[in-house]
């Protein structure tokens, strides 16, 4: 591969949460790339902005993103809704088309953001190696898109690497997210914030650090095409909550118990970051 | 559910090798039904066929299947060839639309015919509650399928019940079947069979028990919604061809090791067959 800085990137979803940091990160490391999202960015000389429909990609798609070496894609439409079967009946056949486009048109590595989600109900530590069982809509969707660009890249000279993100926490963050309604509630000047019961283990990492393996891995090259994009350290809700809080500087306080938790998720589940680090410690 | 006599039933891909055997099972039976396959059947006043293009599916196809209190769906294009992704591409999305009209028409009972294909590389004896990780084309597009429409059937009064077939064996099993190949080897007065190392361990099932689980499940009650169709007993395929051999006095002898074995397949997994027999056995 090329030294990283005349690489070619191209990011999908460049105007998401985690895009924008991915874009960020690029920018602060010198690296050139295109950028396609829901929204347009603002111009830099060193980061382009393309509108591309993902639904309804041009033939030329991988011409537009600027022929690169490494695309990393982001792009996924209907969220927060986990349950909405519109993620395999109708984004599953968008994205594989988008991307076997691109793959036939030669793109040479391509990194998709997975998610935790394909796991299914499995408590614990969860590895890479370890059989899938999605309970959600949307994760079920990743998961056959990820079966399918196994088969797809099987014989081509695509390089396909699969990164399951876990939860992200940071600045940018949608309203919905818990980091970001802890903020607003002590913006609005509210002595307590009312969360669930804050018990449940989860695998949380700042955006920014997923932001930065998301790069190293398009940059890299990589023993595993599977891998957790996480810390690999559980931690309770309550005390993530309280990190929060102490860090920030905020003037209130936890209310635990007021929701109940997810059905769709374990009470506790964390990523297994062995491959990550073993990636990077190369 | 109504006795079964006066059940209506609906068969797809009822003019395939299995097909045929169900439609002949109700018909021995006295039960109705309407049929749709890819070449018409022969005409009987209890068994009425209709032209149906599952890949554009009439928004009436529901009242073209005769409003039927269950279908027993086995249509699929694309087999033999379990690796070409037209089986995810395009198939799958047929198989779904079409399915999801006829759920969204308030079909009763939908009893779909998956594959020992959807376990992947699993060795031994294959239990229904095992993860599934398919490692062909066909076997992802018939896992992925299940899960859909476990998903899409979860909040309708539609019960799915989805049979995994394991090998079939019987009278007018495609030519390039191993049953058809030794019948044809015999015929044509051939001395010797020409076959693999035959020590696999596969479960086999004749054609005609495989119809009458089937019809049997779309007439009872079930206590499982995923099912193995299958003998539960391993056989070596170098015992079952000599078993034909036997039965049908042919005189012909199987020359072993001629061909290699399949590399998409353990050399030995069988179906457990302990639901399948719970079921029938209350």
């Amino acid at each position: 591969m090329k030294p990283s800085t005349t690489l070619r990137f191209a990011v999908t979803g460049a105007s998401g949460f985690l895009g924008r940091h991915v874009v960020q990160y690029c920018l602060n490391n010198n690296l050139e790339c295109v950028v396609s999202g829901r929204n347009s960015l603002a111009q830099d000389s060193r980061c382009r902005f393309v509108a591309l429909d993902i639904t309804h990609p041009p033939p030329d798609a991988f011409e537009q993103l600027g022929c690169p070496d490494v695309l990393i894609h982001l792009a996924w439409n209907g969220l927060p809704n986990y349950h909405s079967r519109q993620h395999f009946e109708r984004e599953l056949l968008h994205q594989y088309r988008f991307l076997q486009c691109l793959i036939d048109a030669g793109l040479p590595k391509l990194v998709v953001a997975g998610t935790c989600f394909e796991y299914g109900l499995h408590s614990g530590a969860l590895l890479e190696q370890m059989p899938t069982n999605p309970c959600t809509a949307y994760g079920l969707a990743k998961d056959t898109l990820r079966r399918q660009l196994t088969f797809l890249t099987a014989n081509t000279t695509t390089t396909l690497i699969w990164a399951r993100l876990f939860y992200l926490w940071g600045a940018g963050q949608a309203a919905s997210s818990l980091y970001s309604q802890l903020l607003a509630a002590a913006q609005r000047g509210e002595s307590v914030f009312k969360m669930s019961g804050g018990e449940q283990l989860r695998d949380y990492l700042p955006v920014t650090e997923a932001a930065r393996y998301l790069v190293n891995l398009a940059i890299h090259p990589c023993a595993f095409n599977l891998v957790n994009l996480c810390s690999g350290r559980p931690i309770a809700v309550r005390s993530l909550v309280e990190h929060w809080i102490t860090t920030h500087g905020l003037a209130i306080s936890p209310q635990l118990g007021c929701y109940p938790y997810p059905d769709y998720e374990p009470l506790a589940f964390w990523g297994d970051a062995s491959r990550l680090q073993q990636i990077f410690s190369v």
